[in-house]
């Protein structure tokens, strides 16, 4: 049984609780939070302890601790968690800066601790099935990576201004899925993008459309597009064009229903809330942190890929400023 | 070059014709119609001559004949055409009375000669396909068989008063497509049926909705379901469940586009016409025929595949009169 | 909070408790089951007490009753919760006999506590989309309506031979279905049969392979197919044909992911699990029991519900021993 | 009826005189070919005449041309063909030289004939009902054009020799469909890509796949990808995400039978030779341009549109070399 500390207890720690309610080898031992009240219920829905941020950090009944908070907050939990020698598992991003997450790194290494980025798309059932088939040579040489991630609808200009711009807040989980899927680095970044959903998007400096082009030195290409907008749900489609096949995951809708009439076939929507289209993802990213840091195993995502996606969104948002391709290490 | 006297040349003849044009080895020599208008059009467009039926039939440059007049006609063309030695391709149904056909058959026994049911679903490139890999041994013993015809609009009930009803004017195409799958002959009907579409056809002493039920001596099933209404379109599906896997033949849409908005995912209607719909299987009858008339081998569906349709239509017809199930011999 | 006492905690009862947990406004309160080891394992998980179902029937911990017990068990337990007042959840069947329903539904009408048949399909979100739908009126009447059905493998024969029967047993759920969507009761029911995927089933006296006719008395038809392999998955399919349009609930799969090479364009099989494929259903079905129970509202479907289906069991069987219709009163 | 001269009997000439055979407003009046043979036997099927290019182009029988010989005879043909004060359609490329475009544009400016480049694309049933919807309005304002576009299988290395490389060969279609779509004139043309599917074509100079971002003065994108080999068919997609919603076209499949079995439900390859693909899209620009002569009205796509697209691919072919993207006048 592992003994999980909780680090924030708004949306994402409530979701990672639950996460751990349905894993056998693990259960939720305490709960922090900067306000009493989401501590609290949780605390009781659990049977977790509260505690401040530092006790829970350093308790004997804590072996593994959840990073739930504030991003500007990571650099500081991370760095006592590796300290105090605790497992840990990151809400992405690490951190806004890559050479923070640099430091970051260092501190992990030097403790030995296990450090799970939280990139959760990597265990949604769908796109683990892509990436499993290509490792299972389905379609042979990956050659041609298709991501299509369009929101339902923009956030509020005010989240805009301190997300870091729609290449680290937003595509970074697609650039993150590239890495995972291509199985080799990226060697360039190009990116194109316009404020077309929102002009107060463009005017806080920031884009909602954008398309960026990945390219390995081997020749793999990716091509990623995003919105901050899709009228029809939530879309989150992959595709993988190999030398001997091809592979997609279409779009989870919201019931397997077809109506037909003289308007034609129509399907439901595409689930239309995060929290829903990518629940199973949740639940798994959690047993494979449980069951490796339990096992003994190595965690993936590592900390060195939070690094990673983040320097090919800082690459990505230097190649939109500059209107050309930006060369990656 | 086969030689090729059409008689009738409305609708399904010009369909025939054109069908003709697309085979290398075959042409329209002569052409023959109550009226002389289409049968003059007919002509100038395939180089064809025109000629009452009787010379046509008769007609030295004439090798094959397509019988496209009205039903009432179809027995004494057939028996002229036998008696002259042509091969014979009659549209469907050869007769309204299975005893009629029985005669034919003994006209066309007697002279040796071709002869073609033209049961044009048979070549729908779809359901040729799950006949082909049934035969294959992909699905292995045929299980359950679904049929699912829907027309997209009721005829007039002027046409209804004199088709024969439903069984024998609708629901004929779908009891030959089960024989065509089942692979073994039907021993029992069962129908059900009422008038939900229009109360006048109801007022005709016919259904416009209904389901049959066919079972085989070794237990095979077949569901068929009619209605002579489809707001989305001519719906023709076929399913086909074997002990090895399954088969189905989904409906054509008029393009493959799909839209997406709040609504959801909506296709096209499928295709409304019945000639847009079986274009493809109407070229493919004729290619047939004429392969196998000019090759000496076998046509298919022959004379008694009329025949077979024919008295499991009147069963059907039997069967909801009665309430009951009706054996066939 | 509703407190619920849990009889049998098999694997059923397991299904149950999950449920439960995920409900805010319930708990499981107890738990009983004629062996130790189940029983004590669900209450270590849940919080609750072990008691002998008589003391749990009668406890004021108690004020709903879960019955999971075997069906011949279910008779003596729907009266004594009757008689302790308790609301009740029963799982399908009710009874094997028809007549013993009608005896406890005089006990439940006199104790005058709610009772629900946990034909659990109607819960299915893709099932209740349709039937909701149909009630705004989206597709007008409906004319036909078609179900397909199908097990991923049949149990054993040693379970056949106690079951009732594939219609009593399996198609009971599809004829729950049939009412559900029809609107409206059906006056005959025709039923073929035969054992073509394990002769071991023949010879046990049931059938593998079935197929029912139900019609109404305004016209309206229902097809039921069933077989007891599937080699594709859990096959469980509805289609509605209305005057006004269609609807249809096509299988959920294990993955969107869709795989093309030269043998064409491949989905994942049908989610092959009962438990898997109906999770959300039977998710759905307790919170209906929960919130109906504590709000003082009718539970749907009744106990009622549960005798009629039985009835359509009934008929069918009977139907498919004499090759005739049956008609209900 | 609009007497046509075919200047080039090979296979697309074949396509053209078929196309021509089943309009009613225009028939094949002269053939002409560099080989006797292929023009013989299409004046035979047609009951053309069979003529030198120069006396077709001049025969007073002959009132609009079709150009369909290799590339590098176009320049002449056309500015024969305009000086004669035919109408001209001409398979793309007009010429491999955007130069040399220049110039036949001048040709057919100063002659006022009327010249249809021969994007058949554009006619694709599916592709045409996206752009018409687009244009009524039905996802709002374009937003991401997202292109795929992979041929079965690569042509031979000598081929490729001579094709002008990928952008000009194949992607051009796919720069032309871009501008059909975006309704706005690229700015700005970025290109990576790779020898990945054969190793010799990297050798002579060329990539096999490749993928091209679009950007417009609006910011709207456009992503095209391309491979010469797909091992499921012909892939030919096209999706449109804008403001309102999303437009998609999916592959044209063999048939619509689905298989199911214990690896998943199966559908058919993709269609897999262009003729076959683009059979209704040959079929239908050609009664455009019948429609558009014989009626008097502006041909499209015209000469211009030939231009900006060889000037895309060559800005493509440009971009790829350098690394950089390329800005468009």
């Amino acid at each position: 049984m592992l003994n999980i500390g909780l680090l924030g207890c708004g949306r994402i720690g409530q979701v990672h609780a639950r996460s751990i309610g349905q894993i056998e080898a693990a259960r939720v031992a305490a709960v922090s939070d900067a306000f009493a009240e989401p501590a609290q219920a949780l605390a009781t829905k659990t049977g977790a302890k509260v505690m401040d941020s530092d006790a829970l950090i350093n308790s004997v009944d804590v072996e593994a601790v959840v990073i739930g908070t504030p991003t500007d907050t990571h650099y500081d939990l991370i760095h006592a968690a590796a300290r105090a020698g605790k497992a840990i598992f990151c809400e992405k991003p690490v951190d806004m800066s890559a050479n923070r997450i640099r430091d970051c790194i260092k501190a992990v290494d030097a403790a030995g601790v296990p450090f799970m980025t939280a990139f959760n798309r990597r265990f949604d059932p769908n796109f683990a099935n892509i990436r499993y088939r290509i490792e299972q040579g389905e379609i042979g040489d990956v050659e041609i990576v298709t991501i299509m991630s369009r929101d339902p609808s923009p956030p509020p200009v005010s989240y805009i201004e301190s997300s870091g711009g729609l290449f680290r807040d937003m595509m970074i989980h697609d650039l993150d899925m590239a890495r995972f899927i291509l199985g080799e680095e990226p060697i360039s970044v190009y990116a194109v993008g316009a404020a077309l959903v929102d002009p107060a998007i463009g005017a806080a400096g920031d884009v909602d459309t954008a398309a960026v082009t990945l390219a390995t030195a081997s020749g793999k290409i990716c091509q990623i597009s995003n919105s901050r907008r899709a009228t029809y749900g939530y879309d989150q489609r992959l595709e993988v064009h190999g030398s001997a096949g091809m592979l997609r995951a279409e779009n989870m809708l919201e019931t397997t229903v077809e109506a037909a009439n003289a308007s034609g076939f129509r399907k439901a929507p595409a689930q239309y809330f995060f929290l829903e289209r990518y629940e199973a993802a949740y639940r798994n990213e959690m047993a494979h942190f449980v069951d490796a840091v339990v096992g003994g195993n190595p965690v993936s995502p590592n900390i060195t890929d939070g690094l990673r996606a983040q320097i090919l969104a800082d690459a990505a948002t230097k190649s939109l400023a500059s209107g050309r391709p930006v060369e990656i290490d």
